[in-house]
């Protein structure tokens, strides 16, 4: 499995029916040395923490101005939630995947590293197995791909159609949330709620189909995903079913996102403005005359003028800061964002699978499965998702997952790839 | 007419009954003084010829990336062809005007100045004249907004289906246009051979929605226009006419685009490592041992270590680049791109107006109407858009120019204001 050139991650998960479970997989984005801090380094113009795609722009955009950064990340690698497999050379995307040119931050930094000709299609429609599979409590069935779009998208207009607008009166602007103000009186309906309004006017098949898409995208369960934070993925997607299928679901790079991740790695590294030390948890940040002091779990201490913290939501709390950050952010940390998602990849052995997608609710322990790339073996990618609702462990008990992904198709399964990022201690929870 | 702070361009025109035609228009974009280069600026890092976006964008990066930075431009202000006047405050586009958050280039700068809410929507579909007119040799009716939108979208449809998949499988990506090599099959097809092969599954309404639309977005004729220019902006909009619409021309910005490109070069400017000039026009760019020499046309003449030019395809060539250019850029540039867009903003006393859309075609000197705000008087300002066929200098004969304005519906116009690109010397057209 170990490829030339490419480390080995501590992060994420590899099984084949041969080797078994291991701990680890190869990726582009784990950083060899781990750190490069000189002892001339005494105070930094910046500290950025976390080494994700925000605080790799930071950086990047930083060091290419002159200032003197020096970058602190918990993990082996760089990408955060985004990060890529390099196994025989194929990138499984373990987070973040797909971009297209209606994700304006993404797109404008793809053209700006050349790469926007490196988009493939996760799925090719042109094989056999060419339909959708729905299993729900009434049965196993197969609609054609047409067909499966006319159902969700007939659903999800009834669900966000709470202004007769389709949701595009209370928000306007996915960016810009909450710009009306009336939008603020759906604050507090979840998933669930909304279902229970509208639930005279749904077929079963079209309230599984609402749950199942929208908890692909909240990771939480129908109680405790927010209906707002549905409305901002579909006012992304202006609107439309089909339109924000396209910007979410659709195109991937080819290279794989730790190839991306890199480049702005690579380019903040080639400035000489750029200090870093990967495997560098921090514990404690310390604001006092002009002067930060960030100290590590294991007792190290960085000085620099400005700190940049980039650490998501759900660990921020772990972090102490003096003085404390606004009291709201402490508690929204506490409080912390529901998605946690499990994605898990399989390798199917039937390349004509490369056509198929399905899902199979309320009562797998994973939800919606599409096809997501063909392996350097010929074989069929696929990738499956879970939530919070019916969450799994992937890990824990490798017989469960594998009976998930079965129970979608007939599968062949020849390998299994995946980060389990509830047990993650730098994300305790997905993107 | 003058605003205080707010400088006067030498460009644009502006009429009112009582006022008559006016050459020149305020500006945010106009800067003063015009040039701050010091005689010790001898050598600069680099010359960034022309201030529109894109000289703009390369001259904030490189300034906030410690490059020693001289920026030439032709005209009085920046923007290029867009720039937005500032008459009782309010800014009317003389070119490009509207932005999207599926415009990923547009859209991330403007996220990065904090512009992002400060979008609003050109028309308000709320009023009492809430209806499309269609005038065309079979006579002039009006139809719902939805009914319009229906029409052109089934028309559009009909033009772009060259593959059975309204143009997503010969062109998938519109920023890689070329992709499918299978596209070049189309590459000497105009919009008049598109039109000629469907004709016989075309309504008069269906062609004449068409042509209107896609003459406003090439600014041509039906025979110069390329099919594959407007299959670059149908995939831009994901493949579908709403989408496209709402991507091009729904919403702007409250303060103008001449705003937005003050924050480019205020930041700029900001570093200390910006010298400008404006009013300075570029006749030679010679090359020679690492050195960039820059001519102007009034004999000054400036030096630097690298040159970025950014001067229109359509005045390219009247620059003398030594060594020269690369044969194909400058065949392009002496062929020229076909855009000679008319555009005529009015202000028009029925606020009910502020609903309405239309289209004269192929008889009137403009084509395609829309109600685009609300004027600090609290009339209705709409813009309207003539092209190649049948074009106008809206400045040589007003009353030709009211007329046409008028052949859309009957309006008691208060003002004109417009730029006319097709005379402008430093782009010999639209964008």
């Amino acid at each position: 499995m170990k490829m030339a050139g490419i480390a080995k991650s501590s992060e994420g998960w590899h099984w084949t029916p041969s080797g078994g479970l291991v701990a680890g997989i190869p990726s582009k984005g784990v950083i060899q040395p781990s750190q490069n801090i000189k002892q001339s380094d005494a105070v930094f113009d910046v500290i950025v923490i976390g080494a994700g795609y925000t605080g790799l722009t930071a950086t990047r955009d930083l060091t290419t101005s002159g200032v003197k950064t020096l970058l602190l990340e918990g993990r082996d690698r760089i990408g955060g939630r985004t990060w890529s497999s390099n196994i025989d050379g194929y990138p499984y995307e373990m987070g973040g995947t797909w971009v297209h040119w209606f994700q304006p931050h993404v797109y404008r930094e793809l053209s700006r590293y050349g790469m926007i000709n490196e988009l493939v299609h996760s799925t090719d429609f042109t094989k056999k197995h060419n339909y959708f599979s729905f299993a729900t409590r009434s049965g196993r069935r197969t609609m054609s791909h047409e067909e499966e779009d006319e159902m969700f998208s007939r659903a999800m207009q009834k669900f966000v159609n709470v202004d007769g607008n389709f949701g595009k009166t209370v928000m306007p602007f996915p960016f810009d949330a909450y710009w009306n103000k009336n939008v603020l009186k759906y604050a507090n309906l979840s998933v669930a709620d909304r279902i229970a309004q509208i639930r005279h006017d749904l077929s079963e098949d079209e309230r599984h189909a609402i749950e199942s898409f929208v908890l692909l995208c909240s990771g939480g369960t129908a109680q405790n995903s927010a209906f707002l934070d549905f409305l901002r993925w579909w006012a992304a997607g202006n609107y439309d079913y089909r339109t924000l299928l396209d910007t979410i679901i659709v195109f991937k790079l080819k290279c794989g996102q730790s190839e991306f991740a890199r480049r702005f790695f690579n380019e903040a590294l080639a400035t000489s403005n750029l200090a870093y030390s990967f495997n560098t948890v921090i514990s404690r940040v310390d604001s006092t005359n002009n002067t930060v002091r960030v100290t590590t779990r294991d007792g190290r201490a960085f000085q620099a003028k400005r700190v940049i913290c980039t650490a998501p939501l759900n660990v921020l709390s772990k972090i102490a800061f003096n003085p404390p950050l606004l009291a709201e952010k402490t508690e929204a940390s506490k409080l912390k964002h529901v998605n946690q998602c499990v994605k898990v990849h399989a390798e199917i052995k039937d390349p004509e699978m490369r056509s198929w997608s399905g899902v199979t609710y309320p009562d797998n322990k994973l939800v919606i499965g599409l096809a997501d790339g063909k392996t350097p073996a010929g074989y069929t990618h696929c990738v499956f998702f879970g939530c919070d609702a019916n969450h799994i462990h992937a890990e824990e008990n490798i017989d469960e997952t594998l009976k998930a992904v079965k129970k979608f198709a007939p599968m062949d399964v020849n390998r299994l790839v995946f980060h389990n990022w509830s047990k993650d201690e730098f994300a305790e929870g997905a993107w």
